[in-house]
């Protein structure tokens, strides 16, 4: 009872600088980076679009999809651990956008099920590492979150390609480590890489995240971006990225 | 005749600026350019170690690579035209390292038949574009170096993992737009990638080139470089550019 208290306690609303939107956050168990908001601006959706967000924690992608492009048709998020869930549908209702966000409670490899296809964007931000590679965090929903302990790349993948329309585009954030089983499972599942972008935490270092576009069934050569960068040398914030948390790029 | 004596004419030889070696180039049908450079600096070769370069054009790859290290047993380049291959053997002669190089006159394919297996390092900077993909070089000999009339990537990858030792490295130049077969190629015939450098003309541009480690049956988790770029926005070599073509890097 202290301890449900105690989480309670620390749940906040967060500005998402952003049309206005705010998010509700728990740092006991979830909170948003840096990953999801390059994502978010990486991610390309027009007017009309019906969009799904694999894995959507807290929903932090479709908010600040919706605040980059509020002409969407409808995005659709889909999170497995109930917690989150709550926290998405509780940030939703705070912005009244019940008619454009609906996030549902369930296993993401059930979407195609449950929503169809013919979705024109899919978005996901998954875990990063397997089963086994390092230690789980102590707080189950951080372990799940970081950790494919209730998914796989290979199932979001292989979701993100049947919840596509032909010539739909899936933007993922993932490792650089993780890079050639990427393009495996893409070529297996019908999906072409057309850009890929490196991001660097600083100039002259290598990748920690990598932002990939591909497109189902698209035959474009794939571009190879120079890197973003998060921080210059001196340790501020790089003035792109600078620009992306506030929206103005 | 008359062209035979004009092609003879354009024949000449220039300074690898390393350890006294020089090269003979025939720009009327085979110059090396900056991507055979950078490649045989990416590739690292220890002492004893016995090395192939397939498709080795004029030569180039196997004569900086000694350069680099003539502590190396043995490197063998393999190339299919018998011009090129005439440009190769004069230019080893030239250097007398006939027991260090030897150029061998043929089909890649066929290397693992005619050298065996085993070998430490193999280098190849292959044809970059597909059959049917853009113009054909009316110079049959840039064509084939350019195109891929007389192998393909799957051909020089296959080849590759066929000559090397369990834990032998493979280093290949390519373009950014074929990255994504090259990781699917590298998955059937057992090669992890380990080190991918993009290469950009300049800081902020797009990459053209790729430098690719991989290493037979490892399980190393790859790592994505920042990029190296040619020149600065002044239109000078950079810094680390120009030292490796000086043999300073």
């Amino acid at each position: 009872m202290t301890k449900k208290l105690e989480k309670q306690h620390l749940e906040r609303i967060d500005d998402l600088k952003r049309a206005g939107l705010r998010i509700y956050q728990n740092p006991a168990f979830f909170c948003f980076a840096v990953d999801s908001v390059l994502l978010s601006w990486f991610a390309k959706t027009r007017p009309g679009d019906k969009v799904v967000d694999l894995g959507t924690g807290n929903g932090v992608i479709p908010l600040l999809l919706y605040g980059r492009n509020s002409k969407v048709t409808k995005i659709y998020g889909i999170e497995i651990q109930e917690k989150l869930w709550e926290l998405a549908v509780k940030s939703v209702a705070l912005n009244n956008l019940q008619d454009k966000i609906e996030i549902i409670l369930g296993d993401l490899k059930e979407a195609p099920a449950v929503l169809g296809s013919g979705f024109d964007v899919v978005t996901a931000n998954p875990p990063y590492r397997k089963k086994g590679d390092g230690r789980l965090n102590p707080i189950p929903e951080v372990a799940i979150a970081r950790h494919e302990l209730l998914t796989t790349l290979e199932e979001v993948v292989a979701t993100a390609s049947k919840l596509l329309k032909p010539r739909g585009s899936f933007y993922l954030v993932q490792l650089p480590e993780r890079l050639s089983e990427i393009f495996v499972l893409f070529f297996n599942y019908g999906l072409n890489p057309e850009i890929l972008l490196p991001v660097q935490p600083k100039p002259e270092e290598k990748a920690n995240l990598i932002l990939i576009k591909a497109v189902k069934g698209s035959r474009k050569k794939l571009e190879l971006e120079a890197p973003l960068w998060i921080y210059e040398k001196n340790g501020e914030y790089a003035e792109k990225v600078r620009r992306i948390f506030e929206g103005e790029e």
